[in-house]
């Protein structure tokens, strides 16, 4: 009964699969491996992109550190939700890798309103040479409490990118999950709506740990590769990013991956309502935040079950006060494991 | 007939299962894998340093750009070889994790005297708040060059760092390979001498993508984990480098696999001497550099062989012009494709 | 009539007669000539610490940053004010100079209070090595917003950075005003209460271009000349530097200065109350923030008056629209100017 | 009989009456002053560059720094002489401003050739990702052994440049000093060569602390002025860096300190000529670098002369051993002192 994160779950056979078929001979290092170029071909196929670029790094900070860097100049500031991974969970690797720049928080609880982002982007706009000036726009999909930006949502955020012309980021670590839920094409989640540069995760949907990045403008594309390798972050036996993202988009493995878990969390939450509990955030993705009493969650906790309380804390006298799980599912927790889960409800 | 780098070669079978076993059911992330304590177990054990701190990332050019971030403040410089990797094939990404440190050339053609870094210490010294500040010593072993520095020389390199009080950093990229080579034991070539911080490669002799950084001083571990978290190197499915590097050090698999390697090196270089190839290093572990003539060149190149040629080109009328070589053999390289190179000769 | 700055009057006739007195003959550069030595010890003795370490800087931008800079890791966050000048007004100079740090908003409208504060920092301990670390707590005394903090809010300030064992820097680009308002020790405004660094501003009250950086605690004092000197903010010809800090030291200057600035504040605050003008925030020292009609705005505008319009615009059809306006009264601002403001309310 | 450095000597008078004149009243802050128009406008005519962008710093390494931050990303290399002021005298300003740019040294002992440039430049073009980028190339002028390019020299180094692509920065903290020497007009020793960016120094001949930067092509002078107070480098009182600067340009006061200054030095050159000193460099400028021996030392260091020796020390037994000095003229230098100093040889 693991709901901690959906970065802890295993990598899916096929993932593995592909590790073992590329591990013979040599291959040429540093994304000049066979599979790198069609993992290239594919994304720019799924993403009806032909001219975009496409990089495979490690870990979902990197791809969006990198990023941003190559977005933005250090006397810039990015706009992002203020429970943005970027803020909150990164120890300051933007910060880092865009060699100081500022991230400035659009006030809200989880997503980014255009008004919000209007108004945050007019606020940086009077004080000249004195104050940071306006960089990018950065918006995670699905977002950080496990919501899904419709088409609308974005395009309307994008439009306030595009009036202030500001270059747009999409954090994209639960990509698949969103685009399943929105039944949507990936042109039409991302460049289509305006999104420059798109983290394009796939670590938490099956794979070991491989992430790509997509620049749909190719301008900065050699800017990029320098940025990663001065990140570090170029991997000389490449061929096992390739393998697993190669893996992961072949046989609609993403899709397929992603509508599991999102299912998986669906038959959670549906079980959570029944059982009374509160959604502190609607549920729309894999991810759920849901309210229910201390006794419940000592019930888990005795149970062996693992996941985050994400306010209150087990230590507390009164068993009927409601303390906040944060619960994910990724594509391999199987039913068993929920219903279970629910049966201490 | 591959010999343009040990970073191209496949994994280790051994390996490969290792990381089979691991992806079943969910792990905790961020290191805090059982794996991962087996391994620090395992690599204090080896090094007979019960406090060492150790961590993993994926690339040489991490280990080393953050140990160096954990040793220098930005005001400092690091004496290191002229070709050094962090000098010469990191794309700044020292300068980058140290937040703008200098790298200062000890003169010399590989392997640092220790009366070339006295003197060039010496240099650094007499321009107060003007000048950089002295840093860490970063000392290659095996040398790019293939060179291996005895325990001798090693020690009168630390020697001269202890003499100013400067740290030091061991870029141990090929570790074993020299370990093998000298028949030293790990202490014995590290913090009995006063090295401070090992980079211990593991790619480059039969891993995916897998460093540990062992820190002898733990008293900045945690510094160094913030690093690794800021530069986006900290893996969330942290298991899949434990277990590389768990099978790494299992059953002495990193000295079999460097013994095999050089073992390598050795018949290609045997074969070379007999073929009237001239060294412009002696070959001391998996790495040679060899003169020999165009019409060679060129008859390996058509037969298919893949090798860096280091100094000259192919294109050139003499046929007698010699042209120097680099090769390289990892525990991979077959016997039968070293004898097929030479029967070129 | 200029209330548009306190950073850009004339200097002090003193001050310029002291730069007059040094400009003779050769002087020892970087810091070591007979002036600068005066100012140390006139420093110590003023703040009653004979152990602190003296810079000069000539903007309170480098002293601010440069005070962050050596009391902040790159992997920390600053707590500030969410109107701080280290925020709003220094185009990302505490970044650059921290190689990267965040700087952490406290909510509120201009003074932190200690629940705030202790709540924002409370917020970032809970993410480990995800989140940055906690780092310094910066203090503007007197605020961005004209208050002053008296010396138990103070405490109550440094109270919680105690308790989490935080490093205090003080923005004190007005000290002085601060000072004679609260008719405190220098002392007691700062080391006292826990202040490890201090930006001491002379720049807007008097001076032509100099600011003090004090750390109390001299241990980190030859860090700080390094990160000046790596910064391009040690001069070579300081002399002009000290002779300016040393006639600004002199016969109470400072002080004097400082209580003419307040009270021509106040008696332009007096005139504003009479007039029927609105406080935005309490006038203490030498910046009044005030409400009133757009047609008197207009009647000032056309008369000459420079000062920033701080919400609202002089254009709109409105006269009677309250518009908000910032002034601010230096030392050399007239007591004519003053009235003659006055007269078109 | 102080030669140690024309960093040290006074400011000139009329530099001192311009700081007094314009000290009156309100001035607006940060560059919008009066002065500072004046300032453009006669650097653009004496420049015949009408579009060039001009903005002041108060150090030299600032106005290095700042343009080989303007010229240069983090991933690319700057080339100068191993014994440029930028990487032996700013304590890794450059790598601070640039976010971790290098400096790759020009194998020489003091000015560039252009052989030697291009081969370093050819060396850094081989390693494609993995090496720093070929950056900008700064060439300082007068050198910091006063030596002064002639225009043909600085015609076959930026000759260099432009076959790569390279921008060019010049360090022209003693830019008069050369113009003056090679009888040259500035845009003839500067933009009409393909100079891109200079700092132009006042400060060592005879200003308080101001140095121009002049970007001949505008295109990033917006970022230029990001850079500057992102730096902590922009004053608000900015009209004291003006009216040096002013005054400086006026009435020829930059070319006729700099001839007083050359001629100093030459005066000196003569005697130490005739008394026999060796020159290690031929002196061209200002600045001296001789020989003599250490019995002459010890006579001019007991009558009170202040000097750098540059190599060897006072200490040591053999009176007759020759000893190197720097000495320095600036323009306050007199002819009673030289001929002092000459008196005791």
């Amino acid at each position: 009964m693991f709901f901690a994160s959906d970065n802890s779950g295993p990598a899916h056979p096929a993932v593995m699969q592909a590790l073992a078929d590329v591990n013979t001979g040599f291959a040429m290092p540093y994304g000049a491996d066979d599979p790198m170029a069609a993992v290239t071909a594919e994304l720019r196929r799924l993403f009806e992109a032909p001219e975009a670029a496409v990089y495979l790094v490690a870990t979902g900070t990197a791809a969006n550190s990198l990023s941003l860097a190559t977005l933005t100049q250090p006397f810039e500031t990015v706009f992002c939700s203020p429970v943005a991974h970027i803020h909150e969970d990164e120890c300051n690797a933007p910060e880092f890798f865009t060699s100081g720049a500022k991230l400035t928080l659009v006030p809200g609880t989880d997503k980014m309103t255009p008004d919000s982002l209007r108004a945050t982007v007019l606020k940086e706009e009077t004080r000249g040479v004195h104050g940071p000036q306006r960089g990018a726009v950065s918006i995670t999909q699905v977002t950080e409490r496990g919501g899904v930006y419709t088409l609308d949502d974005l395009s309307a955020l994008t439009d306030v990118a595009r009036e202030y012309g500001l270059p747009v980021h999409m954090d994209g670590a639960r990509f698949a999950n969103a685009l399943v839920k929105l039944n949507a094409t990936p042109a039409d989640m991302t460049w289509r709506l305006g999104v420059d540069i798109l983290s394009f995760g796939a670590t938490k949907n099956g794979c070991m740990g491989v992430e790509a990045v997509i620049l749909f403008d190719p301008a900065k594309a050699w800017e990029f590769e320098l940025r990663r390798k001065r990140a570090a972050h170029l991997f000389s036996k490449h061929r096992y990013l390739s393998a697993q993202m190669h893996a992961y988009l072949a046989d609609d493995l993403w899709l397929t991956s992603a509508r599991t878990a999102n299912a998986n969390a669906a038959r959670l939450a549906d079980g959570l309502e029944r059982a009374g509990a509160q959604f502190m955030y609607p549920p729309q993705a894999n991810i759920i935040f849901a309210e229910f009493p201390r006794a419940t969650h000592q019930r888990l906790h005795d149970a062996g079950a693992v996941y985050y309380i994400w306010e209150g804390t087990l230590e507390g006298d009164d068993p009927d006060e409601m303390l906040a799980a944060r619960l994910v599912c990724d594509w391999s927790v199987t039913h068993d494991n929920i219903d279970r889960f629910l049966s201490h409800f």
